[in-house]
């Protein structure tokens, strides 16, 4: 099995490497780490999985609902935010998606696996990879199914503004569209209440916001997602176009308990995200790359050097993303996690001895 | 959400009547319980949940590999059976998909999913439920892309004989259509040895065969399936067409934990089941019930009398299957799961009472 083709992510370098001691700053994990008390549920919860778990989620849905201010039956959990981006294109049936390219690569995945046809709206470095109104232009001209948003945008770390969202929302609302917005990294920004799509919710039941513990709550080990919609059909169709118990008994205890207290842990994350982002993205325009604000966990960057960074990186046990395979990107630009004060100064200290 | 409508499987019982203390036998889980180890190799790897799974449970798949008695390269891992069961029509573009009815309803709900036509060859209770040659000459007339074979069938607990599914394989291979032989709940039987369509790998890269630790493992609350297949191709399309890190870091480890001394547990498996399904099949029979022999870790019984035994059971807080929903069957129709000792005694005490 040729196992290096099938997948284009980050988070996979001490697989691929073989090396357990490999510095991965591939994926966007929150540094502050799991919550207190996700391990003990765990470990208080192995005696029921000789139970299956209950496919609704129940209990996790009514904690995830009083969390983002939603009623239970708006939401779904799933196998991570990718079981979602895998259901939702059978679910509401799109055989037109339109997605802003470069963006999170499922999402085309996802789309070639049901049979979509891809609309691609490319992002630009001119417009600092940001959308606009044209983006909704296009969408009225395209008359896709499905559009898909990533806010903020995974890689580029950009935000759609919110009124944009909104025009969006009621362009689509009237073509019968859906709108998926992938809040994803959303909780880690300063901002999240001024751009985060809930709002749209009481008028926009084509609205579906997708959203994980995985980075977060730093559990991509244990696989657990979501999405909100208010339509109650379509999360019956979520339902219908996927394995059952996807959610596993240990996902849906750890979830519950993640949440306990999520207020304080969430504002500590972003508080230590944004300071240490800062610095980051501070030292990297320093050592001369071109720096795109992230609103996110993560910084992106181009490189001005003619040698390869994730290269030079790799020789020195750090692995970062490199975004040669996204649409519209190629070979000089990189996603970097927003790590710890330790890991961000050892990424630091080696970009800078390879640049100088 | 009418979250009734969606499923239509055992196992739900303790969600559904939201009593904990129910006895539920609705669902075939090993009554040995989990084996000796998984709880342990969990609650190591709690620390490693920081981290993304392996995208293709390398270490599993070796594990596996050696239990099978296949190469690591035959393996895929998934969420659970059910999650192969959703991927596989898309990955081998299945028009149109057979099966023997009545049978587990995620191939059809999987195949409804990706718009497959759905051809039902039906089983008669005046067959006792089994498949013969004419099976195979419909097969060759109906010209389906995948046929599904459930062995021991699921709810009925009957074997399809090896001579049957190597001819099944050879005609199938001949039209360039697929065979899936779901063997979940194989590993029950004394003679998993002679029914196991593994033997046919050598010769018929279109076999796919379906195996989960859920039910022979007792652990369906953690959700871990796999498929064997010596179409290393398909293998890579099986990736393609679903969620990735679909497999849990958790359940990676128990899966390897729960293989470290198969062999002895399996043993004890089968020697257990079968003396208490053989009590539980003697019993009923004893109080009029029309038993069907089963090869898996439930019975298969049919009741004359026109009260509804479900009802009756449920009234003493035991669950078990009624089959009024398997296409062929009506409410007559009964599976229970073969439990623990003192578990089967209370079913057979309460089926008793409610009897005489």
């Amino acid at each position: 099995m040729r196992e290096g083709y099938v997948y284009s992510h980050g988070g996979n370098a001490t697989y691929e490497s073989g090396n357990e001691s490999i510095l991965d700053l591939s994926a966007n994990i929150n540094p502050l780490g799991m919550p207190d008390g996700v391990k003990s549920a765990i470990i208080r919860d192995i005696q029921n999985c000789g139970r299956y778990p209950d496919s609704f989620s129940g209990k996790l849905r009514e904690k995830i609902a009083l969390f983002e201010n939603v009623t239970p039956d708006w939401v779904f959990c799933s196998n991570g935010a990718s079981d979602i981006i895998f259901r939702l294109p059978r679910a509401v049936q799109a055989k037109k998606i339109m997605i802003a390219a470069p963006t999170f690569s499922d999402y085309e995945r996802s789309a070639s696996s049901y049979g979509s046809k891809i609309i691609r709206y490319q992002l630009f470095e001119a417009d600092g990879f940001s959308l606009d109104d044209d983006f909704v232009e296009s969408v009225k001209n395209a008359k896709p199914d499905l559009v898909y948003v990533c806010n903020p945008n995974n890689p580029t770390g950009r935000l759609m503004e919110s009124y944009l969202i909104g025009k969006l929302l009621d362009c689509c609302l009237e073509m019968g569209a859906w709108v998926a917005v992938d809040e994803c990294f959303l909780d880690f920004s300063e901002k999240a209440c001024d751009y985060t799509s809930k709002v749209f919710f009481g008028n926009h039941p084509n609205l579906i916001v997708i959203k994980a513990f995985t980075k977060l709550f730093a559990m991509p080990g244990i696989r657990l997602g979501y999405a909100l919609c208010a339509d109650e059909a379509l999360m019956g169709r979520l339902y219908l176009h996927g394995a059952e118990w996807s959610v596993s008994n240990l996902a849906q205890v750890a979830g519950m308990a993640a949440l306990e207290g999520a207020g304080d842990y969430i504002r500590q994350t972003v508080q230590y995200v944004s300071a240490e982002r800062t610095v980051m993205e501070k030292t990297l325009a320093h050592l001369g790359y071109k720096v795109f604000k992230s609103a996110a966990n993560y910084t992106f960057i181009k490189s001005p050097y003619p040698s390869d960074l994730r290269e030079g990186l790799d020789a020195k046990g750090i692995r970062i993303r490199s975004c040669g395979n996204y649409h519209g990107l190629d070979n000089r630009y990189y996603r970097t996690a927003v790590s710890t004060r330790k890991n961000n100064e050892m990424f630091l200290a080696a970009v800078k001895e390879i640049t100088n």
